[in-house]
């Protein structure tokens, strides 16, 4: 079977299902969608998309929408649980039950661990999750991967920064399991407390080169690719042990004297203050582009798994 | 005027206005719908639909979409009261007065008996119902037709048992008027406390055999078709008798040992534990296919109402 | 360059930034819609809407909705800001820069006096201000004058009320700004307490002829609109205050005795109480008939800026 056509009714849960060549052909395919989200296609016309958003999301549920109609598809679905069954009390393997019946692919969106994986094994049609739990939220790890080919032409030999939140940002547990596909070194910049998570860190050994430490200034002049993350207020148990942390690592203009002069940043956003607003004007800034770049990858899959052209 | 055209521009608000003719061709309609659902068509492109919530539900408001969708329309609307002008004051016929004018026709939830009648009154457009206050839910009613018909090949000649929460449950009575256009016998079994009621029971008298149990093994070995409805929390005054009540009927896999065979489980879902997950996948569960005969039948009526094709 | 190639990209903010003679084309382009309005178009297909409601609003979000839908292209969006990521501390700013690569236009309402100036300017991409602060509500005003027009036959020469609330309601001062290009005359009619900004009136010194009186019965024979607007609960700080007032401007069917026979009476909507029910089913009554115009008016900005055929 060649690779276009096992992407075919495929489930998208989890980045450690995606092997290497597999990730190429999805980027490759990103790439091509250029184009198409400029004018529309009528690719997937007739087919509809139920996005299953239980905790809010603007800018990946937008994202998925937008690429769906760039694709010529329709689209269904709700932006919060307290306008759904659940919250009379139903199963999510019954809402799933329930919505395959409407709907050609399910993207899923949901604060429990294991909830996407719980739905694609539920469902009869594909799943995709757009982000669940802490851990896993794949097509935001292919929207950063693609970013950074589309900045600096490979993945291949860079040196990437992951910076904030380790411990508890789903975007970075993805990132880190996709860039372990290729040959890269990775800084791991957080404070102590808010570390990469030592069992999900094991599972990467012998598969990755990273480096755990706590000052960016360390690695700053090296890399190529500045990954910041926002510490999330809600995630924390204690709001004191937030306020501490919370301004820890800032980015500003200031900052990019001692990077690379190619040096990109990214970010999965929202932003809150760990990026200043004097740093977006600058060509480093990447963060605004990588949301183009989301459309793209989500064209690609949706156009991948459904059949699209 | 043949019937096919009596529907263009037509109203339905009750179960009560539609004849058994019109019903089984509806119901004709529907299965003609089945191919339609799955490879979408044009029949309706240009219009628009507008679905008015002002009572949450996903499953009949996705379908609803998911309907106008596959005959390819568009739709727009709210899922939930709070981001409407309701929320300033507004009364539902001005409401209703405004939305007319942007669509074409409007699919209305709403809490309060009566509600989708004063909006068909208002609206110069066709208004379906599509559940209003505790009494009327017709479109509910002629899915559960649908299916009954796919499973059993016909519906004369049937015991039917209605379980469960009776005095509440507006899917029960608009089930039990379309009913009473076939030649069938319905056990209503509940707790006294949730007995049908009596006004409406005597509104049926002579045009349906019934039969009001309050132990279900009492017609188990007979009955072809068990319809299970939950028991709403949000419905009970008290609490405690809420509690009290709540697990009195359950089915599971045992219970099918003292059934027919071939008697097919029905359930309007949401769920919650009135049905064992273990029964989920025998032979006679239908609560799950029923949403996709809620597709077809929703498909049908846009299309005649509208003039689709 | 001609008028239409000057609508291509371009934001509309306020009623201050349009021209006579812009005003005019846009209403001859909104009258051009009114068959397209019933049977749809592809003016715009491939093409994306995104609503960013950060205030509820029925019929404004329904209603460019609905204009994008009919014109063929998508939308995608939020109706309250609790679902987006403003609810993480994400700045407006940033919101537009990601929205903007899934959209090919933005509509934005917002509670803020400025953000949709401040929208606009962060955009790549043309912005609609659909309602800002207590200011600005342009397309509103242009759907006013299309009523006008197409009740009146014309603009010039016809004299005005704008009654109640005329120091919060944005929508008053818009059409005032949107009148001032035209030859009428203009009775402010309100409670002292509720007078236009002394501010905003400067501006307009020299541009509109205007008299302010606080008793409708003043003007009322000479009249031949007659503006109603709400007094907005939510704008009150005095809670004792809004209960005084609210009651003083009461439109009935005995008011009209006083009119002229061909008086329109218009109102923004949603109504509480300020026009009584009983006027609905005279031919004076505009108010329903006003959201059809929104349509027409909302179809020829998307239709004028996006490029459509």
């Amino acid at each position: 079977m060649d690779i276009a056509s096992s992407f075919l009714g495929r489930d998208i849960v989890s980045m450690k299902e995606l092997s290497r060549e597999e990730i190429d052909f999805i980027l490759d395919r990103a790439t091509e969608m250029e184009p198409i989200a400029d004018r529309g296609s009528d690719m997937l016309r007739g087919r509809i998309m139920a996005t299953l958003f239980f905790e809010p999301s603007t800018r990946t549920r937008l994202s998925f929408e937008s690429a769906m109609l760039r694709l010529g598809g329709g689209v269904i679905g709700f932006a919060e649980p307290g306008v759904s069954s659940v919250a009379k009390g139903e199963s999510l393997r019954d809402t799933i039950k329930t919505v395959e019946n409407y709907s050609d692919i399910i993207v899923i969106r949901h604060y429990e661990d294991g909830a996407a994986r719980v739905a694609a094994d539920a469902a009869g049609i594909p799943v995709i999750n757009a982000g669940s739990g802490s851990l896993e939220h794949p097509t935001q790890a292919l929207l950063d991967l693609h970013t950074i080919r589309a900045a600096k032409g490979r993945i291949d030999g860079l040196k990437v920064a992951l910076l904030g939140d380790l411990l508890y940002g789903r975007t970075v547990h993805s990132l880190l399991y996709a860039l372990s596909n290729y040959d890269v070194k990775v800084f791991l910049v957080s404070p102590e407390r808010l570390r990469f998570r030592r069992d999900l860190l094991k599972e990467l050994e012998g598969k990755i080169e990273y480096e755990e430490i706590d000052d960016l200034y360390r690695c700053l002049e090296e890399i190529d690719v500045l990954y910041v993350t926002r510490i999330q207020k809600e995630r924390f148990p204690d709001l004191r042990e937030y306020e501490k942390l919370k301004d820890s690592y800032i980015i500003t203009r200031e900052t990019l004297r001692h990077a690379k002069r190619d040096l990109i940043i990214m970010h999965p956003l929202p932003r809150v203050t760990e990026i200043s607003t004097d740093v977006d004007d600058t060509p480093n800034a990447w963060y605004f582009k990588q949301m183009r770049h989301g459309l793209y990858v989500r064209m690609a899959l949706l156009s991948l798994i459904l059949g699209g052209r």
